[in-house]
C-alpha cells in the first residue's frame, strides 16, 4: 500500500513496491493518454527551497499529465520563511491546501523533519547532498525499459562518486538485485566512500571493483553512468578546473563501448558528456528524463490512492 | 449580488453577504467534491507584488479545488512594473485575460486603486498596513464553524493590537454582532489605536477592556486571537527584542483557559505561540488556515458568478 | 499545415496561414467558450529568461482557456542555466515534458536555436532586438478585428523606430498587403533603419513619408502605432531625457486625427500616450492586449494540431 506515504529516501520503497511503480510508469509510457484524468480534482504543490528547474518541471509535468493541479515557489525568497516561519508550520500550512507535496530543500533531512507535520504524502525532491529518491527511481524505469529489468547488468559510474548522492542511491538500489557488478570510475579525491562500499557493497557480497580511466573499462560495462562534477561540492576553485575536465565521455570512448551500452545521467550536464555523443543510439539520458517525468506519474498516482 | 463585485476591505460586505460565504464556506467544507467543477473554464490572477506564499497559496489551492486554472506572479521583480509600467495599465492588461484577481500590494490604497481599472473582480489579498478582508472571512469562518455564530462572545486579542491590520477588522467585524465583549491585551506601546476605540467600539456600544497579562484574564476568553510581532513595524530593534517575548502563550496560560476557548492566529507565527501548545484540542490556528482556503473558495465562487 | 511547427520570426508565416489564424482568433474572439477544451491534457511550458509578464500571462491565459496546462519559469534565476546548463539541453529536457514552448530570451537568436533542439513546437516570445512574432500577430488580428483586413491603408509608427522591433515586423508585415502607406514619425537619431527602407519598403513598392512631428501628419493616418521609447536602448541617460517626451499622443493632437482612426501600443507604455487618451474611441490599445491573447490561443491551437 503507497497511500498516503512519504517517500523520503529509496529504501523507503521494498523491492515489490519499485516493481509496482516500475510497471504503472510503464503503462503510462505505452499510453500516457489513458492516464490523463487520473487525479482529476488533486493538487500538488512543489516547494522548491532552492531552485531545480529540471526537477520542479518534471514533478509539474507529471502531475498536470495525470490531470491535476499545481502550485509551490521555485526558490526561498518568495517563501514564507522569509517572514521567520519554521518549516514545520510553513509544512503544516501547505499541506492543508494539496494533497501531495513534493519539497526540494538544501537542508538535509527537511523533507523527514517535513513528513512529520504534513497531513499529505511528502515526496522528497532533494534534501542538500543527502537523497533524491526520484532521480533513482527515474534510473531505475530507464534501466528496466532499456535493460529489461535489474539483474545480471554491469554498471560503470564515472566521475564525482564521492559528492554524487545519485550515484550512492543507485548502487545502494542495485545491489538488492541479483548478480549485479559494478565498476567504479573516478579521480581518487572524489571516489566512492568507504561506508558505501562497506555497508552496501560488501554487505549485499557485489562485486565491485574501481579504475581511474574511464577507457580501461568501458568495454566491460552495460549501463555507464555518468555525472556532473558539481563546482559547489569542492573545497576550493583550483581543484575544481583541474579535476572537472578528467572523465569526459566523447566519440573516442563510446568507440570502445559494447553496442549494447547505454550512457545515463542525471542531468544538467556541464562538460563530462561531449555533445557528439548526443546522436549516438546508445546516449539514453536524454531518453531518462522522459521516463523520469512518467516515474514520477506513476508515484502521484499511487501516494495520492488515485491508482 | 455578489457576482462582479469588488472585495478591498472588509466592510465592502454586508453582514448578510458574510451569512451567505459562510454559509456556502460550511458546504463546502462538508462536501468539497461537490465544488469541484464549478469554475471549469475560469482563470484566477494572482498578483503578488510582495511575497506572501501562504495568502498565495491559499487563493491559488481555492481556485484550483474549483476546477478553475490560475496565473500570476509572486513577487515584483517578475512583474512589468519593473519597466516602469502604472499599476492601473497593469491590471487593465491582465484584467482582460481573467476572470478574477487577487493582489498583494505593499502600498496602501493599491487595491482600491486597481479595482477602478479592472474590467473584473479585485479581492485585495493585502495593501501594505490597510486591509486584509480575506483574513477577515477566514477569522469568521473558523468562528462560525467552531463557535456556532458571531454572538455573545468573548474574544481577546494578544500581542501587536497597534498595526495588527486584521484585529483592527475582526473587531470592526464582530461589532456588527450583538453582545459580544473584547479584551485587548499588548504593552502600551503596541495597544489598540483611540481611533477604533472611538469609532468601531464605542459607536457600537461595545464593551470592552485592557490588560497587560495575558494571564490576567485568560479564563474569561471564549475566543484568543494571538498575532504575530512584526519586526518592520518596529521603530528600532532594541523596542523589538525587549517586546517581542512579552506576550508568549505556552501550556502554563492554557491552563488558565477555559476549556472551550479556540486559540486562532492570522499566521505566520514566529514565537508568540510555543509549539507545545499546537496539540491541545483548542488550538485552532492550522484548521483555521484550512477554512481560509474555503473561505476564498465561496468568495471566489460568488465574486465570479459560478455560484 | 501549422502542426509541429515553430514560429520564430513573422516571416514564419505565409500571408495564407496568417489569414487562417485571423480566422481563428476571430471565432474565438466570438464564441470563446466553444474553444475551452480544444487543448485538454496539452502543456505549455513558458520559459522566460527575462522577465516579461503581459507577455507570459498572455501565452498562459491562453493556454488556459484552451483547457490546457502550464508551467514554467519567469526569470533566468530560477531556471537552470545557473548550474551551467545549456541552452539546448535545458529545451531537449523541457520540450520532453511539454507540448509546445513559448521562450523569451535577452540574446537574438535564442528562439532560433532552440527550435533546432526541442521534440515540439517552439514559439518565440522575444528574442533580445530581434523578434516578437506574437507580438506582430496581435498587431495583424488587431487590424483585421478593427479594420476589417490588411489593405489601403496609411499606418503611421510614432516613436522609437530605430530599436522598435514590433515596428519593424508589422512594417514587413503589411508590405505583403496591397496598396499600403507608411508614415515614420521620429526624431531622427530614432528613425527607421535604412535597412527596412531598402530591403523591405523599397522592396515591395510600397509608399512612405518620414516626419518629425506627429501633428504634421496625424490627419493621414488610419492606423497610429505608438511606440515605448526604451531607457535600455539608449547610449546615454541625457539622449534618454531629452527625446522621451518629444513624441507623445494627447487630446490635442487626437483633436486632429481622422475619425476612424485607431491607435495601437504594444505596451507596456510609460508616458508615449497620455492617459487622458484611454477614453477615446478610437484608443484600441487594451482591446489589442485581448486579441493578443486570441491571437496566441489560436496559434497554440495550430501548432499543437489540436485544431
Amino acid at each position: 500500500m503507497l497511500e498516503g506515504r512519504h517517500l523520503i529516501e529509496p529504501d523507503d520503497l521494498s523491492v515489490e513496491e519499485i516493481d509496482e511503480i516500475c510497471s504503472l510508469s510503464e503503462q503510462m509510457i505505452v499510453d500516457p493518454a489513458a492516464f490523463q484524468d487520473v487525479c482529476r480534482g488533486k493538487i500538488l504543490a512543489a516547494l522548491f527551497f532552492e531552485p531545480s528547474t529540471r526537477t520542479r518541471l518534471s514533478f509539474e509535468a507529471a502531475m498536470l499529465r495525470l490531470g491535476g493541479a499545481v502550485e509551490g515557489f521555485s526558490d526561498a525568497q518568495s517563501s514564507s520563511a522569509a517572514k521567520g516561519e519554521s518549516l514545520s508550520d510553513t509544512i503544516r500550512v501547505v499541506s492543508s491546501y494539496v494533497d501531495v507535496i513534493a519539497m526540494r530543500s538544501p537542508k538535509e533531512g527537511a523533507a523527514l523533519l517535513a513528513s512529520r507535520f504534513s497531513s499529505c504524502p511528502i515526496i522528497n525532491a532533494g534534501d542538500g547532498g543527502h537523497f533524491h529518491p526520484t532521480q533513482t527511481l527515474t534510473d531505475l524505469v530507464t534501466i528496466r525499459e532499456l535493460r529489461g529489468g535489474f539483474e545480471n547488468l554491469t554498471v560503470g559510474f564515472c566521475g564525482d562518486l564521492k559528492f554524487g548522492r545519485t550515484v550512492h542511491s543507485l548502487v545502494q538500489a542495485m545491489c538488492r538485485y541479483k548478480n549485479n557488478k559494478f565498476v567504479f570510475i573516478s579521480p581518487s579525491e572524489l571516489a566512492i566512500p568507504e561506508y558505501i562500499q562497506e555497508s552496501v557493497l560488501d554487505a549485499s557480497g557485489a562485486e565491485y571493483e574501481s579504475a581511474y580511466r574511464l577507457e580501461d573499462v568501458i568495454d566491460t560495462i552495460d549501463i555507464l553512468y555518468m555525472t556532473r562534477v558539481q563546482k559547489e561540492r569542492f573545497f576550493n576553485e583550483q581543484d575544481y578546473i583541474r579535476l572537472k575536465d578528467s572523465y569526459i565521455l566523447d566519440k573516442e570512448k563510446m568507440k570502445l563501448a559494447r553496442p549494447d551500452m547505454i550512457v545515463l545521467h542525471p542531468l544538467p550536464r556541464v562538460n563530462e558528456i561531449a555533445p557528439e555523443v548526443d546522436d549516438d543510439p546508445r546516449a539514453a539520458y536524454f531518453r531518462q528524463v522522459k521516463y523520469g517525468m512518467y516515474a514520477r506519474m506513476a508515484l502521484i498516482a499511487k501516494l495520492t490512492g488515485c491508482l
